[in-house]
C-alpha cells in the first residue's frame, strides 16, 4: 500500500508560506523526512528558510536530487475555498500551492517513503533541495544552497525539479531546458527645443523610433532543435512630455528578451549596445540577467524520466523548453536537470487545485522516476 | 519733430496684461488713438478684450490695417528690472512686451500720429486690429474681430502685423507667410500578455515603432520657393508599464507637423491615417489644427514694405516664412498680410528689452510703411 501524499500536501498548504514567509513548511518536511533516514540541514539565508535533506546509501549508487520550493505566490481574492485550508471537495484538493508546488513536493516525499520502504532508496542517494525563495527574487534560495552543497562536495548526478510542467495530462511534458531572460533599460538623450525649429533640437523619440525599428524588424533567430525562437518584447516607452510644441530632452524604454542557447547574454548586450551607438550615441543603458538559457541534452537521465513517464502514466513525456524561468536555470551548473510535475493549469490562479487522484498518480510517477534513476 | 513711441510703450508695459488680462492696455490705446480721429470699438469676446480702431479718409484711398496684440506671456522669475515697471536704463527699455509686442504697437501708434499730423493719413484709411488673445488659445481674439469686420464690410486692402520679425538688425526680415501647424495624438491598441508567450500577445509598442519609423524615415518635402521643408516632430510616447514581464495593452503618442503650402491639413491627416491603418489597425487618432499654412505672394504690398525698409533702415528686408505661427494666419483670408517689426531676440525671455533708439527707428520705419502703402 503506497504512502498517501494527500496529508503531507495538506500540512504544507496549511502553512501560509507566501514568499519569503515559511510558517512551518520546512518543519513539516523535516518531520516527514527525518524518520526516513534523511539528514536534514536548515539553511537560512537572509529572510529565507531553505532545507537540504540527504539520504546516502552505503554504496556508490547514483545520487538523484529532487528540487522544489515551499513558498507560494499571494492568494489574492475570490476563492471558493480558503486558500490555506487545504479543503478537499468532490475529490479535489484546493489551496495555494496545490499545484505550484507543494503538491509536487508532497508527492516526491511520498515516493521517497515508498522507496525507503521497498529498499529502492538503498540503491543510491536521494536528496531534497527545498527553497522558500523561488517565487521571489531567488537570491537567497536555490543558488545559495547550491553554493553550500558545492563547498561540501555534495554534487548530485541528476536533479529533478518538481514544477508543474504537465499541460493537459499528467506526464505529457518534460522540460529539459528553458530560455534565458535578459532585461535592458535605456535612456536616449536628445536636445530639447521648439517644434517649429527642429534644426536646433535633436528629437530623442525619433532616435528611439529607429532603435525600436532595428530591435524588432527581424526575428532574433529561427529557433533550435529544442528551442522555440528567441523573442524580444519592448515593455514600455516613456517620455511624459505634456507640451506639444516642445521636442523633449530624453526618451526612456525598457525591454525583455527570452533567448535560447544560440545567444549568450553578452552577445545580446553587444547587439543592443551596437544599435544604440549607431542610432543614439548619447544614451545610458543597463542590463539585468534573470537567467541564462540552459539545455539538458537528452541523454541517460532524460531517457530514464521518459521511461518512468511511460511506465507511470502511459504518456510520451514530450521534451519541451517553453515557458518562463525556474530554479532549474541555477541547478544546470551542477548536473543534468529536468523538470516534471503536475498539470499546471491553475497555478498562480484563484482556486488553485488538483484532483487528489492526480496527486497520487504524481507520487506513483515519482516512484517510477526513483526506480529508473537509481538503476 | 516726430511723436515719441517711448511713453506709449511704457504706459502699455505698465498694464500687467498677461493673457487674457487687459489691465487697462486697451484703454491706453483708445486714449492715444481717439484724439487722432480713430473711431474706436471695444470688442469683448469671452474673457478677452479686443479693440478695432479705424480712421477713414474722405476718398477712395487704400486701407492699411495694423494688427497687433497687447497681451503678453507670463514674466517668470529672475528679472533685473521689474517686468511691468517699464524702466529705462542706459537707453534700454525693460519690460514684458517691450519686444513682443507692446513696443511694436506703440511704434505704429506714434507713426500714425505723425501721419495724421503731416496729412499722409488723409490719403487713405488706417485701422488697428488689436487683440488681447494672441499668446493664448487665440479663439476669442483676432478671428472673432475679423468676423465682426467682415459682417460690417470692413475689409482692408493690406495688413501689417507688428510681430518682432527682425533677426539681428531692424528691418532685416519681413515675414510673408508661415508654415501651418497640425497636431495629432493616437493610441495604438494591442493585446496584453506575458513576455514569455509573445505569440499570445500583440505588442502595441512594436506597432508604434513601425509607425514612428514610417512617419520619420524621410523628409515630408524639400521646401518650396518661399518655404523651408515641412517638419514632423513626435513630442511624446507613453506607455507607463511598470512591469517588465508584461506586454502592455496600449501605447500613446503625440506629434506636431509644421507644414508649408505643399501640404494641406487633410492631405497630412490622410497620410497619417494610412500609416496607422497599415501598421496598427486598432487605434484611435485625433487631429487638431492650430493654423493652416499661408503665403502672401510677393506683389505690390510686399514691394511697398521692402521700399519702406530700405528707406527707413537701409536693410534689404529679406522675405521669410520661418518660425512659429502668428495671427497673420487668420488675417490672410481677408487681404494680403505680412509681418514686420522689432528685433525679436529677447521675446518671451527674462529681461525682455529694446533699446529706446531702436523703438524710435521702428516708429520711423512704420511711418515709411504708411507713406508707401497709402501711395
Amino acid at each position: 500500500m503506497p504512502i498517501d501524499p494527500l496529508p503531507i500536501a495538506q500540512a504544507l498548504i496549511r502553512c501560509a508560506s507566501v514568499t519569503p514567509a515559511d510558517e512551518g513548511a520546512m518543519a513539516v518536511l523535516e518531520g516527514a523526512l527525518a524518520p526516513l533516514g534523511f539528514e536534514c540541514t536548515r539553511l537560512r539565508f537572509g529572510e529565507v528558510e531553505n532545507l537540504f535533506a540527504i539520504r546516502r546509501s552505503g554504496g556508490n549508487g547514483p545520487h538523484l536530487c529532487f528540487a522544489g520550493h515551499t513558498d507560494v505566490v499571494p492568494p489574492g481574492e475570490g476563492w471558493t475555498h480558503p486558500p490555506f485550508a487545504a479543503e478537499v471537495e468532490d475529490g479535489v484538493l484546493y489551496g495555494r500551492g496545490a499545484v505550484d508546488m507543494k503538491g509536487g513536493v508532497a508527492a516526491f516525499v511520498a515516493a521517497a517513503a515508498d522507496a525507503v520502504a521497498d529498499g529502492t532508496a538503498d540503491r543510491g542517494t536521494l536528496s531534497f533541495l527545498i527553497t522558500g525563495d523561488e517565487e521571489g527574487v531567488a537570491t537567497d534560495g536555490t543558488t545559495r544552497v547550491l553554493d553550500w552543497m558545492e563547498e561540501r562536495g555534495v554534487v548530485p548526478d541528476m536533479c529533478l525539479v518538481g514544477e508543474p510542467t504537465s499541460k493537459a495530462r499528467l506526464g505529457d511534458t518534460i522540460k529539459i531546458g528553458r530560455r534565458g531572460s535578459l532585461s535592458a533599460e535605456f535612456t536616449i538623450h536628445g536636445t530639447q527645443g521648439h517644434v517649429a525649429y527642429p534644426d536646433r533640437a535633436d528629437n530623442p523619440i525619433h532616435r528611439l523610433g529607429r532603435v525600436l525599428h532595428r530591435l524588432t524588424e527581424r526575428p532574433l533567430d529561427e529557433g533550435t532543435e529544442w528551442f522555440q525562437p528567441s523573442t524580444l518584447q519592448v515593455t514600455t516607452v516613456d517620455v511624459g512630455n505634456p507640451t506639444n510644441n516642445i521636442v523633449p530632452a530624453r526618451a526612456f524604454a525598457r525591454l525583455n528578451i527570452r533567448f535560447n542557447p544560440s545567444h549568450s547574454p553578452s552577445s545580446l548586450e553587444a547587439w543592443i549596445r551596437g544599435i544604440l551607438e549607431a542610432e543614439a550615441p548619447r544614451h545610458e543603458v543597463s542590463f539585468s540577467l534573470s537567467g541564462d538559457a540552459f539545455l539538458t541534452e537528452p541523454g541517460p537521465f532524460v531517457e530514464a524520466l521518459r521511461r518512468a513517464v511511460r511506465a507511470g502514466t502511459g504518456e510520451e513525456g514530450a521534451l519541451d523548453t517553453g515557458g518562463g524561468t525556474s530554479d532549474a536555470r541555477f541547478i544546470t551548473r551542477l548536473c543534468p536537470v529536468a523538470e516534471l510535475g503536475a498539470v499546471g493549469t491553475t497555478m498562480h490562479q484563484t482556486d488553485e487545485r488538483t484532483p487528489v487522484e492526480e496527486l497520487r498518480q504524481l507520487a506513483a510517477l515519482y516512484g517510477a522516476v526513483i526506480r529508473e534513476c537509481l538503476g
